[in-house]
């Protein structure tokens, strides 16, 4: 269980409502996750949370699959368990496949492995420019 | 200063110049950086994380560019130096624009963020099935 | 269930016992959490995180209830399910009220998303220097 | 070097000049850092990390220095170089003495140690109903 | 659950069964773990994932035990729930005893807090020349 | 350079010169490390950490090499890079080859790599049971 009370929408006070109405509004009449009802006990947290999340997912230069991708290959890296459920489930409403979530996985596991080897051998950002020619 | 002694071309083992002339290969005739000169004072390492690299990093359901954003967004959340620097050019080279490097940062920043809320409030994966209806 | 065995108080070794009871006279007679039964499998562990512990958590410049919020925020940040509830539980009990915790947990968020662009953009402590004038 | 340019007051856009105008009148006629110079190189992410950051850490049911002393706790705890340089010169301005920075870091020190021990024992919430009595 | 399909031998494609065969060679007749049966859902990162898992801790300059209690370490330091719990088995069966169990999360917990001055305090790796004689 | 003032010996106080004087007897008479002296700002973390490592570290059912390799591991992942140095100096003045190093930092980067499979598809340690008979 969450260790705040979450909000439901029959007890929420109408800046809450408000959000959880957008949300409605984006995602079709699907019910709004725990993760939103928790933090709906500070409403301002949600009110800013849920806006910067709404403004940063739409498409841009990148579009949002990429992004959920994106935001799933941190969640990971972040040992975030609730979060790597939620944006695995996101990114397959939005189109990814097996194979491309197989791939991602590949990239994050491989990037959390060798990114090791940098700090380990501490090869520093300055060492960049000291190189060896063939 | 790395903690080991790089490995320079001219003072290769025959196994790690195998190496070196593959990065040459692929990457035009560029000079060999720093980090993989580090990982080859241990040749065996050199050769299976380059290799893992490049075989991962090829495209297949995605495309290098887009493996190479996550590649950074995993880097950036590792707080990883070198390997932020190294990725944030490998990408430019593959066609990132500032526009897009822009709102990769904004998506890694805002996981990190909302990350930080389902753990800090325990939002439990099994919590996903309990949900309200409006 | 925890990777080793929770030494309960009717098995402990004196050593062990001595910590439980000191345990019990700073908390009231509460019980013995599994953490700590845990760690009490390796009784040098226990008595060291257990003194380490009681002592810093004492008010000094800082009050106890500033100390528990800092060490929750701690622990949302670094991912630890245990040390979340357990310490969400300890400040609420020396006085952190929902509009508190509230407010923590957004500057916990604020802080993992803004750090991260910190290093996502590479801004260098020795950057702080080179600033603008308007 | 950041990866990115660093947008100067006289080369900014009025987007980011009413930000850098806001920074000002907030913090006096100090200078931009160089961690918001980068981020407005995208000018919607330095719009809304500077909106998010000067909203959540004005005072509330904590005060703005406690607020800046959990923001240090939580960038020490991500390893973020500039973070924790930035944030405890902040800290110190709001008032933070020796003493107290001396504390917040055996908090912190003490918390990233016994979290461990948490994940290391795989302790469980749900292991915190199961206590034993004296 | 996992996010993706375990793949049981029955319904593995001959290059997963290949990998399945290779570990029940290694470890005996015992069980596959649901995690490679995660990973098996993209052959190719099952196959990368095991070689390199099997290749990397067979015995060198460094015995098995000695790398798997290195591994655990990491684990417990990564926050990786599963990993903690598999590699705090495997450990086991290649003869750590409670007492080393012990004395090692000792020393990941005394890292995990002493790492946090150094980051705290902001020492750096160039520090380490200047240093003061009695 | 640090965030604090470090504290040099002629300047100490005698229970700062006490734990000074303890390093000097059990490292020779080498220079105390910056580490120790910008904790020393603060008398007592500089007591327990120095007390704790000092005790930690001592040989018993892990000799103190193996454990100085442990230490070493957890600073990697950890990405710390004053501890990564400091670290790998100590173990090598131990005993620790550059083929041990290597071989180190391989299992550091399998770990973190492999790490990220286990939280990116929800391998939980529940799942540990369920597993797959040939």
């Amino acid at each position: 269980m969450p260790t705040v009370t979450p909000v439901e929408y029959e007890d929420a006070s109408p800046e809450v409502r408000e959000v959880y109405d957008d949300f409605h509004r984006l995602r079709g009449d699907t019910d709004i996750p725990e993760y939103w009802k928790a933090i709906a006990h500070h409403p301002q947290s949600l009110k800013r949370a849920w806006t910067q999340f709404r403004d940063v997912m739409q498409p841009g230069a990148l579009d949002t699959l990429t992004k959920e991708m994106i935001y799933l290959a941190v969640s990971a890296t972040n040992r975030c368990d609730f979060c790597v459920e939620a944006h695995t489930n996101l990114a397959r409403k939005l189109g990814m496949t097996e194979q491309m979530l197989g791939e991602l996985m590949e990239v994050v596991a491989l990037a959390n492995g060798l990114n090791a080897y940098g700090v380990g051998y501490q090869v520093r950002p300055s060492d960049l420019a000291r190189t060896s020619k063939k």
